[in-house]
């Protein structure tokens, strides 16, 4: 199977190291390309920053479709454009927040993502609410590094035990999620040091969840439903002239 | 005071007919400037039509607070791109979606909207959640015309009426709001049909009921939460460059 | 437009102070009568107080609609008597912490009440949850000063803002409402030692929000859904005969 | 024990049909005391009715107190006034809406409550809602007929075992409430009446049930929390001298 | 009437406590046969217990009704099996858990329940959820004390005071319900520290609780809806043979 | 890696249809042993037939994970036993409910589950309460045809076109969860007959979701948090006597 990973900012470097990330959770079989977007924001730590990406995330998963991909997945904690996204293609598209949630609601009574700034927690706090799972999400907690200087790993690090083990105590979370898909490659030290204190819980990894999930839906022909994500209707659409 | 309206499609009809139509609304001292968009889909009918046209909505929104006004409302029952908006703007920004539903849920035990089209639904049915009030939301109910048909304003006004009384006997509705801000000049019809039924409730007219909730955040020196809304840190964001 | 508003208690001095308070907010055009009951309580701080003085409410209510005005205020956050009102009546009528709680939903995620004393906490929640914005509730705190002591301004600031900070920090607040409508002339010190706390949110102001609110539903023909709040039925009632 | 039951209507003949229905109930050494207002409505339908008898409530249970009584039942579906007296009186007091919705809750998946009339519906809801049980009733159901016109049994048995089937088959509930105290005589036949039709469900009767919880609640030394319902502070509270 | 209480444990000598304990609460005319079970576990303190030891609940239980018992009483906070019981029996069955939930959600705000162990507290709060009082619930503490060492009364009851209180000042506990039916002898006390700190509030004992809710049951012929709880249909069910 | 399937009933028929069923779904390298119980009840419709099987899960689940086995699944849907494994076991467990609300809940608005009798449709409901997801769940409806009748697969299938079409039409659901495992066999009939009907929707099939699951799982290292399913402590259990 052939899916479609977009990285819907315009920073070249998380493409990069994206595309060295994902391919260590690809089943045999799963071709993936990464590509990040051509016109937009740097990185997305706000509604704001959503929106102005959006008819480049929609471009690009159009294209996808064309060019016979069986799957996309927007690689971006607010999930965005998502709605948009499963509404236009007919093949199945997946988000990592809300992916990261399903699992998260089931292995765990309740869970806390750890996200970067102060900015994007009511972002995530509303996706877990459009998800149902509003009562299951015990808090939404920050590390206060933006997404630009995540590759400081040993910080990323220290800090995102220290919140997790925060929403652990203070907030009763039970699993957690890492609140950014640029957090790469500390997934399994936060695991760690969370077992080293005591606490041998779930830490769900929004890209490797999110590409496993794709692979299901694919695998067993599901995809969003067509009910709740119609199809939109034609009519003008003249944005396609400038983006 | 000095209203920015944003129209947040490209048919210049909906511009004139809404110019026309919200002076009659304005308090004496409130100038209100109403403008489409030059890029984008001609009407906003689903998630998809939302995320082309969020760029220029955020675009003519900054626009107005250079240009000294003192509020802008986002015409369009999908609340397209508030959030975004409000994250940017040091001025009060307002959606007709938000702003009908907090008046019925005062008014009213439970409220039905009546939208255009199925593709609508879900959309309204997650505004109230986001808003805290998916329990007083009775039902979303749709009359089946896209919105560049609303024009027949026969048609449309005895579907709203057919739809609205299935919303009070099936839904248990206690009030209506116009799902759709291009159902111009429709509302006192179908309330006075209400009436004519035994119904004597209120048909919420979101127009109407935005730009005086807008023109009273003004003049009590109110608007959107920073922490809610925070605002955007600087980035690099080249968007503009193409649009 | 002429608005009764009711001071559902028995101190004068707050009909007076009210009178000069109101007349702030009223538009070009608006008539506001003040005034306070006959029989009932110095204040209102407990539910044995609400209905202490609800027949006297009522009583003044169904008068002000005789008398030909076009709204009525019950200038109490405990909204007392609303509900019974807004049955009897055929003109609007508003209750402050209803109308306050609803544009808090709007413009903040979450939002605090700050009331008087520890016994409103309770009747304050259960309002919000009535209202359906249970879940828009961040807390609600009390500044441990009776109505009636409200009139040392230095000590009720300071404690509203102590109090504010703690239900921005501890309980995650957005938005502040002032819990009592005898918190006279301390909203716009309040909101700018917030905004030197570096929270730039909104302070809700129940009495300036309501007037303003009942002007708004006065102007556009709207009143409480007569679904929601039934005419009540004819038949003997001989409470009038002694109070 | 002694146990004090105020019938919160003016009408008399209420005041002695239950005194020979709650009698049925009482406990070996249990003594009950009888008692309808002197001032108020005829009956309760609505919220207005529920405020304008809310002193005279008031009065009689602190009467009660003062007289030695153990507890006291406050024998009306829409539990006036229940807050006030429970803040008062240092004794355990009892509504029937809430002690037969907490029964209900426990027996059944969901129940359904069928009143007296359309305008008591809302009046329902919101005390399920308050009591945390919203989720748990399936309906609010009526029978159209008057408090006062409830003495024809055998209309008012056809018309509830009509509703009560109804609320089975197409709201889902699993348990019915008699919904007005003075719906005297009929529980037994009303659930004769479901088995015949294949439904062994509770039908829960207010009156028995509400005198077997304040039995038990006195027999346990248990009283509502006097930090819900927390004593009113001393001030000065005029209505005696008119009521 | 005759009750059977099932001690859903194999430790005898919780068995003979219960005994002299349960005793206290009859009314007169009930006669009660507390038993324990032969197979399972020493105590239940996780869901594993409850599911090893939910055969033999049930075996016992359906041993009483055929002995011609009017009620059964499952004497553990898990409520274990109850489900399972009352889909099979025909006469009411209680358990400790719900019984004790519904009379504190009417009689306060929120209420907290103190238990055992960690393990306990999913569990706990799941019944809580299931009987739809989950925003009733403020907390789930625990005294960190397994269910076979709960005879140290000193202990037990020092710890509870503490978690009582902290349940009230942190967590917003209007009442405390003991978390284990194997915490007997201890409420009174309880009761009295908590009125010593200022805090006049409900100590639910389930065990008094449940008795007097059964009684209430049986007297007024009201037992599980059968639509809820159907019974289950006949089929080989082979497990007997072992157990 | 080694899955166990346990087949949680002692109908060997189903035992072996499971196998033939299972493999067709696990991933190369994915060894599946599948067992049925050898005490208990023929089929699982009620909480009375999960309690009864729930040793024998259990003890069949500590075998698996003595054997080497990297994950458990419990191949029915009331997910029995499931929260004592995840307690005792410390690899992951899955059941077929939750697994396949989570799927459908990112998937689709709202989502149904058709079940086989009206003894299971509480059960499926309770489920979705504990897991978050009850306001997801659009209804639970049922073909009326015992487990041990789902061998009649024309049938089946028809009842299951009919109660899915009404689920969609009557329930707004807009995704179907089969409602049992012996449901094999009829997913892709379901699928396409909805999609003759105009309707595009997931049908999720629960034993092939559950697999998929329970390897991403396994892959990614993940398991049930033990905060939330904690070990059960140390203590005598003599149920294994005799089971």
């Amino acid at each position: 199977m052939k899916i479609k990973i977009i990285v819907p900012i315009t920073t070249k470097e998380f493409e990069e190291s994206t595309r060295e990330e994902v391919i260590k959770f690809a089943s045999p079989g799963t071709e993936m390309s990464v590509e990040a977007l051509q016109y937009g924001t740097a990185s997305i730590e706000s509604s704001y920053d959503e929106v102005l990406n959006g008819p480049g995330i929609i471009k690009m998963a159009e294209k996808a479709q064309t060019e016979g991909f069986d799957g996309v997945f927007i690689d971006c904690m607010g999930d965005p454009a998502l709605d948009a996204v499963r509404e236009k293609l007919e093949i199945p598209v997946v988000g990592p927040a809300r992916a990261s949630m399903i699992y998260a609601a089931d292995l765990a009574h309740r869970f806390s993502v750890v996200t970067v700034l102060e900015n994007v927690v009511v972002l995530v706090e509303n996706i877990a609410l459009l998800l149902g799972l509003r009562d299951k999400l015990a808090s939404v907690r920050h590390v206060n590094i933006p997404v630009l200087a995540l590759t400081d790993i040993k910080k990323l690090t220290e800090t995102l035990i220290e919140e997790s083990l925060r929403a652990i105590k203070e907030d009763g979370a039970h699993a957690i999620i890492l609140g950014c898909t640029g957090m790469l490659g500390v997934a399994d030290d936060l695991s760690q040091a969370l077992k080293n204190n005591g606490y041998d819980i779930p830490v769900i990894y929004p890209v490797a969840v999110s590409i496993k999930y794709l692979e299901t839906l694919i695998s067993l022909k599901l995809k969003q439903s067509k009910k709740t994500y119609l199809s939109p209707s034609e009519k003008e659409r003249n944005i396609w002239e400038v983006i």
